[in-house]
């Protein structure tokens, strides 16, 4: 999920920079969208499932008019949390105004959250955690002096990893969780306008200025009288950002922590080629999230890099795949063997991940059929074998091949001459020239940062029986 | 354009493998595009402004039926052609029967040919030359005996660069103008059904393996008895391949005349090294078009290759750009630099044309603002300076810079450090590799291997005139 | 508004039932629609702003699923509650599981529930009073043995003119309103199905056989174990149904308290021809809301009626008057005069109401034209004078013409050689044929059933200031 | 099929104007419809299949810009004729430059004509009759000194029941065919603007003034010159108007030659009450086709006319039924009894035509259901017996239930106790009060006013093996 912001003096087209925002974030989440606009206190708010090109026509673009300041969402969808229904912002009245909201990220604690506010009759309209917190925004909001101060509150009772911007008449608050599991960063623009955003690259497509990286557990107001950080929740906890962004979530063009995505996934196939090395003709990426780590493994070993692999640039979400092996045609139309490049060769094959390894299989079938000799397949990611509670989108248990079967029955089954994983102590290395002081790594090695949802019902359910007795 | 047919002896779903293979041709335009099924002699055709993906949702596709044959075609818009009235296959009914015809290319006697037919009542419903053709096609089928006899009779006729898919009830004829200006190939699927397309890259997308290109000038005649081949205008001109294919229009993965495009366009930018040498850091790029060449200006040159702008996977043909400066705006969205790649550094730029050069400055602009400490530009084509009457769709000499402007000018212009072209004598050698013994250069050289239109129509007027004595 | 429900022991296609009888409900409100379907306690929902036959493609009724029960809506448009987010069914989760909540009518004490609500902590997502509904009922559930305590409680809270239907994992809740201002009745289909409408003509439409109106106050329990009917709140206040509901807004051949409303208009028009008693050669009927009356009217005063109107069947609400004069044009093209009819006569043209004034100018104007010699204007209601409170769509009264100028001034106005209007003392006796004991004619006269929402604001204001001495 | 055109002195927003005319037509062709704008002799054209309303959005319209004059068509949908391919305007481009044709009828000889012109090599893209049309005009354009000449040597060579508007660069040309099957008028606007229509309520639509009728066999030709008649065919064949125009196809607002539609249809209902006299209680129409008759019936009998039957005005052209027994279900949404009038009483049912027999059945039972006692169904046209050849859009012979039963096991079947038809002599007299001279009364007792199709191709055919011999 992505968030992105905007907040001026002046009254502009800010409908359209968000727009361009979540443009740039599309990647972090395609179910869907949506902007909400603040005209003076009145937010107005359009949002669906699809893309934001899709989503936003330019007459709903422009029925939202303009406003000092905007903030949109993209989500992606997870079981449970889909539809229209739960697309964000999410806007709520309350006895002092309006609040939009949109969050990146998962509570640990928000099943636990919904039943306490259900048994004080509250209502509920979504099943997204946007929803729970806001209830918990507002009702601290009764006994606090300012919207601020009431978010500053709900954070003691929010537990897990999630970002958020919380629109009010007058301000935008933009919320990082204690343990900076999710990145969140702000610039601005020459004409004065902030911009706040899940990723850098989103600054840069509306031509803003990066400032800085909001620190784990930092609160940053912005209103017309300027910024204000409030940074009670700051440094309490050690630092557990997704290491996953670099590998896999985030844009390479964008700098997190300090660290430009695309270094550390160059960085990640530089520690790649030394697992397993093995002699090659060619390093192939899967595009495009396969490139800067393929660049990186080429570099590092001197295997030249090629071009092996073309992805056909009208492939998109409408993509219709009729008639029979629909799973099949649709990376044969979206991928295509580049035969000139690996006809011949031995193919040093570099992806980020393997999942479910369907795909990887596909693509392995079509470079040999285009006359690759050895294919050697190399994850830039160690296996995926834990859930994630903290909002990454990761497949079920079931469905991950790395907890199915070993190495070896995988390159079997993948049908590569041979396989590798990036190992586990490089993957906290390769966002070393960033800042970042620690990672969240449990998708791989099972060490939650947090308590686990699981253990946070336990103890709740363990409570009520107990002050039932 | 780009044309696509399939044919085979059991009624299959035609409609969705062309659909396939017409999302592989795309990139030959996007203005519309049509299928045409053939169930038995008769023909449901379907077609529209749009993309591929937009025109046939899943409901137009069923709508078409299943079918023995079917042909399909993109367009790309040029002033006067646009329009779903000229999107192809035209469908015409004759005396005989149906016929759809699907073309790539343009008459040089278009004009000409029609006000002849127009002299004998003949009425037009488009601006498209498929009406000439197919006009001149059913004349001369009133007195033969067969299809493909009229379509060799009528080859004497049509003058020009183009290719043709002509579909009666019981036959594909397929076309390759006499000398060969633009590509047409077949292949065969593992169930039997051919498969003609204007690249290769088409055959791949529907698992088809590729046989052999059509020679310049061959008729080839695909019915349930088989293959038959017509070759009375083969070898009867010079060969006049478009080298413009090579070096823009077909897709990297497609092998043209033997050679890979992507092997051509690595080539290019080997010779392209040569041209202008530099001291440079990195060599970048311009996404999609520009990658090949700059790979291989890297591994020439030995300067580094980088991964130095991302391109946003997300932009589709809907874009729409809000707000001011929306030219602009549409770079900065598409593209944005990857920092950490071109930082401090020196960049070499690679892009295949350089046409109006204000996309060229604004990505220059892009990559300054990111931190590149100098900018020199490498097209790899020669500067356009000469209209293209084979049907290139290349812009009108008053927007193409090169006609404009000298080359340091333009340099300064688009504000780079240096600026080289790919050398005229280099382009007809990037191709080397394969079997094609001619080109067509005229929109770099002026050399056109036919008359020009112009020509043709002073010649008809001087005739009426003195016929009109 | 309108509200429609069924409920049965066999899953079936429940969603094209409830659609069917939104289709005959659709007068009663135009601006969004929608339905919940219960399928063993999960409820799928889809609302929109449109029409129910743009809004409910075939692909969204089949994603509604099969069910045991289902409830829908059709709302107009009001200043502050238009728009996707107060389309209902409202669908809530509370502690006890999913609650689908439909309403037609208006609370009077709405912003005093709302305004309580909020200062515990409540938040509202719409502007509609539904969800004030919902709250309310919620909040009771948690100290209720089962939904319908709590909605019989929460009848203590609610103040105003309105009917629900709730549906809960296991039952349909139908309730309406203690002074009965709105319509709402009951019947069976042939399968056993039990059918919820706010006017028979639904009933009709899925082929359920009419069984009764609910009493005003009462509440009606459906669920598989049949029906129970809760009548705590019957006959505690005196029957007040809005008359506008004969005069205009339900469908000629519903019945309402036991009266047609298709009699109480030919009766209107009765009454109405000994208003002002005028000689004429034809009495015209405005399509299609004037045409009961005017036959009343005719067969009454024993004047011929005529067909003087046609009215364009293939308007729709998509019907676009571009160019200038888009009011004017907007008659003309939905309305033409029959000259035959009234060419040469004296016409008694009989209309529901005179609201604006400028259909009926534009009217006349028609009928002059068409070579009317006289048109005397009849409305078959008193002049509107004041806002309704319950629900129903009066204008505002800077635009209501009553408001404004004189019987004498309207009939110039609108350009009519006499005008009169359906007697006060008449119109309560319109639906004498039928058992309802009071009506609401507030709109007319001014006298309100209940408090007025400025009453109970002030009551509430003192209320809270009291209590802060 | 119904035309429209516009012709002014100064560019104006003549699209709109069509829209409007076409809207006013629609009745005359659901199945697809098109505008032609001439500016300066540039033809802009929209068409697409669908109705007026959503074929037209704002945006469509305003693309096709202003112009002096433009034609516009509605098409209702035959077998071999549909589809977007067969909408009107067609518009041709040929030696003397651009035709845009719009017409409303059949030619008796078309497929004749069409092999002659293919034996000639002519190709065709549709299965219009309209493009025979301009085949035969453009052939005679090559020897004639203008398009109106051209048009009427053509008239010499089309045989059937047409009326065309034909639109080149400078004029706009209306045929009505020498018989004058279907009616054409034109008026004038205040503007000054002349607009000619199928029926004058396409004139009142746009605020025109009806002139008059197109003589049978009259060519006008439409200029910035002014208007001139060609009369070279007038008055060579006795009349023959369409009798069913008066009966179905217009609309009851509109006067074709000199007679009120309205009053034909009042008039056929007398008529028609003399037929089968029966005591009755109330005479109820069919909305809406079935009203006018019903009228006249009741005044002519003294029943007195009641409003038995209700039409949901939403019902649309995409009206969806899903579930079972759909045709059903289709007529109980559209129409429901109107208790109140019928129960208890002897209803005489009167409708247009009784075709298939099926709705009928399904009102009657409606009726039952509601109470009447009696139901004796009178239709106030003769049965149909046979094919129309002249563009009137009547059933197959299989499905024509007067085809397959007689009058005693018609009402069986469609469960009446009565039933007539309105005599065949009483048919002509309806329009009596008009100056038309001689009726088509050909689908009620086969007297074809021209040669049949078969009859000619036979000739033809003869002919050909004559010359052949």
């Amino acid at each position: 999920m992505g968030v992105f912001g905007i907040i001026g003096n002046e009254k502009t087209n800010v409908a359209s920079s968000v727009y361009y925002g979540l443009y740039a974030l599309q990647h972090r989440g395609q179910e869907s969208c949506g902007i909400s606009v603040n005209d003076d206190g009145v937010i107005h708010t359009y949002k669906d499932t699809g893309l934001v090109n899709d989503v936003f026509t330019s007459q709903k673009l422009e029925s939202l008019g303009q406003g000092t300041m905007a903030i949109g969402h993209v989500r992606y969808g997870t079981m449970g949390t889909k539809g229209r229904v739960n697309a964000e912002p999410l806007v709520v009245n309350h006895t002092k105004g309006h609040l939009a909201i949109a969050t990146n990220g998962r509570l640990v604690n928000g099943s636990v959250l919904k039943q306490e506010l259900e048994l004080k009759g509250m209502i509920f309209h979504t099943s997204s955690d946007a929803e729970i917190v806001s209830y918990v925004v507002i009702q601290e909001r009764l006994n606090s002096v300012s919207i601020e101060q009431a978010v500053n509150k709900a954070m003691d009772k929010l537990k897990g990893g999630f970002c958020m911007l919380l629109m009010s008449p007058k301000k935008i608050i933009a919320v990082r969780d204690e343990q900076g599991f999710h990145p969140l960063c702000y610039g601005k623009r020459e004409n004065g306008e902030y911009v706040i955003a899940s990723e850098s690259c989103a600054l840069d497509s509306v031509g803003a200025t990066f400032i800085r990286d909001l620190e784990p557990g930092e609160i940053l107001v912005f209103s017309k009288e300027g910024i204000t950080s409030i940074r009670d929740h700051c440094q309490k906890k050690p630092e557990a950002l997704c290491v996953f962004e670099y590998v896999y979530t985030a844009r390479p063009d964008s700098i997190i922590s300090g660290c430009s995505v695309h270094a550390a996934r160059k960085k990640a196939g530089a520690y790649l080629s030394t697992v397993k090395p093995v002699e090659a003709d060619v390093v192939v990426g899967v595009p495009d999230s396969g490139l800067d780590a393929a660049l990186g493994y080429a570099e590092a070993s001197g295997i030249p890099y090629g071009i092996g692999l073309l992805k056909n640039k009208y492939i998109g979400r409408t993509f219709i795949a009729p008639g029979q092996n629909v799973r099949e045609d649709k990376v044969r139309i979206k991928l295509n063997p580049v035969k000139e490049t690996v006809n011949g060769k031995r193919v040093v094959l570099v992806d980020d991940s393997i999942v479910r390894g369907t795909t990887c299989a596909r693509i392995v079938k079509l470079l040999r059929n285009a006359g690759a000799t050895e294919v050697h397949l190399r994850s830039s990611a160690p296996p995926f074998v834990n859930p994630c509670y903290y909002g990454t989108d990761i497949d079920s248990k079931e469905n991950l091949i790395a907890c199915l079967h070993t190495e070896d029955e995988i390159a079997k089954i993948v049908g590569v001459d041979s396989l590798a994983y990036l190992n586990l102590e490089d993957v906290t290395k390769i966002g070393a020239s960033g800042h970042c002081t620690g990672y969240c790594t449990a998708c791989f090695d099972g060490n939650y940062p947090t308590e686990t949802p699981k253990m946070i019902i336990n103890k709740y359910e363990n409570k009520l029986s107990e002050s039932e007795k």
